[in-house]
């Protein structure tokens, strides 16, 4: 598997970003092709160490292959594009491969 | 579900690092109670956007009550305490509930 991780960095206006995300980027986003699942975390994440970002979402694909074409495909492009109308404090973006921990 | 994620910051030695992680670390990581899911990301994750952390692991249990149960067990306490020994470089560690983005 492989996941896209994004941490959206703490909004100065927290009701306008989650309902502009939730209501206009989620349906955008859902649109990328080869998504396996995309999980949001439900309330702000508690930090229990380091800085605590506003939102985590969470976009597994079945492998690495799939995220790159993803991120090149237009339903991507679009996806991305999108951040700029809402994330205007920033959020970090990792892409990596996941295996079990043993 | 409830996740635990843990972003550690790109240690001075990455070898030593990793070694020590996945011999000892994750042997004591694994004993944590309730835990469901225990993944870590295969190679060092790409920033997309933002700073790109070493590694990212994810622990996943069934609720918040039993994330926050864990944390406070035996087996939690000495994962935490473990950490000091090779997390020098620091690392972001967050909890939160998930739900399906919709």
């Amino acid at each position: 598997m492989a996941k896209l991780l994004v941490l959206y960095n703490q909004p100065p206006d927290p009701a306008a970003f989650d309902s502009y995300y939730h209501r206009t980027h989620v349906p955008i986003a859902h649109k990328i092709p080869g998504l396996r699942s995309y999980l949001v975390s439900a309330h702000k994440p508690r930090a229990l160490a380091g800085a605590a970002p506003h939102l985590v979402a969470e976009l597994t694909f079945d492998s690495m292959a799939d995220l790159e074409a993803a991120l090149v495909s237009p339903e991507g492009q679009a996806a991305a594009a999108d951040l700029a109308n809402f994330a205007h404090a920033g959020a970090t973006l990792l892409a990596y491969e996941t295996r079990p921990a043993n």
